[in-house]
């Protein structure tokens, strides 16, 4: 079935502290970015790409897929001012039944595996929405105080949160609402349910400068 | 005021697949615990320690609480079957009042700062629970289906768990309860309230090979 990877970069991310947003920063010697779409490349040869960039980056963002050599089945589009606005520019590049995967492109330690094990749940029950229990205790914030849940419920959500086409498609025609906070909740609110799937401790998002520095020993111990 | 740390080694640890529990494993050249327990010493120079390890380790920790320089202020006591009633053992050597910090010992990242700021909440509340924000989207399961929830309402806790011992003590003369899953579970159950305090995202917990490489390449930024 065809394969299509949206690819959310469109984030100018500011707890870093850098120049570049997050995804464009160098890890192992070659964008955030790069190796979040070397993943899919890896996990599948036919797949399609749909880049969500910031407007000014559209240029690194056409350089970065022809590098890749990904540039004949790669869409650029420009990021909005939120992720449902951004995926939903995304999903209007789609023209024909597909599996799409929406992933954060900061998620660059994804695994082919993965990728694949998303796939493969999508076709069989229309979603897969990755998910690690939670290694701590949580806390759930009340009026003014908090009560502590039961750890086993807990699960932790990841990308690429993965859809029939079919299924995602018709969602982002709504409006936004605030309750949007993921692929997930978006495809629920048409009232259908979603399916989690494992997902995978080292699939982390670079969101401040010591991730970059976990995610380079990361890789360098996948070499290895 | 008298300070009192609790660390608990007591795991045997089996996700990590090697013959040592995780607190003894080596991290940038010393056993994981070492880091653990010279956090607190940066934090106060008079703090008094209770380590409780397995069985088969007490001839370990004594040796490391050599090392350490802290033979004279440190008790070593032996773990029971669950996190409560290691804990109380460790709570039962404690005679006098004093704050009471109850830390995972492969919590090895734990900051002075972290533990001073502890230190001056419990004096002023009573508690500190260290808790940071959940940087997932984070689903709760339910009876057959999950549910998201508001990841700004989700806490992840941390250790040290701090309290003053009029707080902790009498509250681990209870018979344990499944729900007892941390200290601040505990106190809770019996009427008092716990507060939070801002933790901090390097304090995690050694649970799986790859956070011992995480643990080493963060140390070694510290350094640098």
């Amino acid at each position: 079935m065809k394969k299509i990877a949206i690819v959310t970069a469109g984030g100018m991310g500011t707890r870093m502290g850098a120049k570049l947003p997050k995804q464009f920063l160098l890890l192992s010697g070659k964008p955030v970015l790069w190796h979040t779409l070397n993943a899919f490349i890896n996990a599948f040869e036919d797949i399609d790409f749909v880049l969500v960039v910031p407007d000014d980056f559209v240029n690194t963002a056409t350089v970065l897929a022809s590098e890749l050599n990904i540039s004949q089945k790669t869409v650029i589009v420009v990021g909005g001012p939120t992720r449902f606005d951004s995926v939903k520019n995304g999903l209007a590049t789609i023209k024909e039944s597909a599996i799409v995967f929406v992933h954060d492109g900061v998620r660059c330690l994804v695994s082919p595996d993965l990728i694949k094990r998303c796939y493969v749940q999508a076709i069989e029950k229309g979603s897969a929405i990755p998910a690690v229990a939670s290694t701590d205790s949580v806390r759930i914030a009340m009026e003014d105080d908090h009560r502590v849940i039961d750890r086993a419920k807990v699960s932790i959500i990841q990308t690429p949160q993965t859809f029939k086409s079919e299924l995602i498609l018709p969602a982002f025609n709504q409006s936004y609402q605030e309750r949007f906070t993921d692929e997930a909740t978006v495809v629920e609110s048409t009232g259908n349910r979603v399916y989690l799937i494992e997902g995978d401790y080292q699939n982390i998002k670079i969101t401040r400068p010591i991730d970059l520095i976990i995610a380079e020993q990361i890789i360098a111990d996948r070499v290895s």
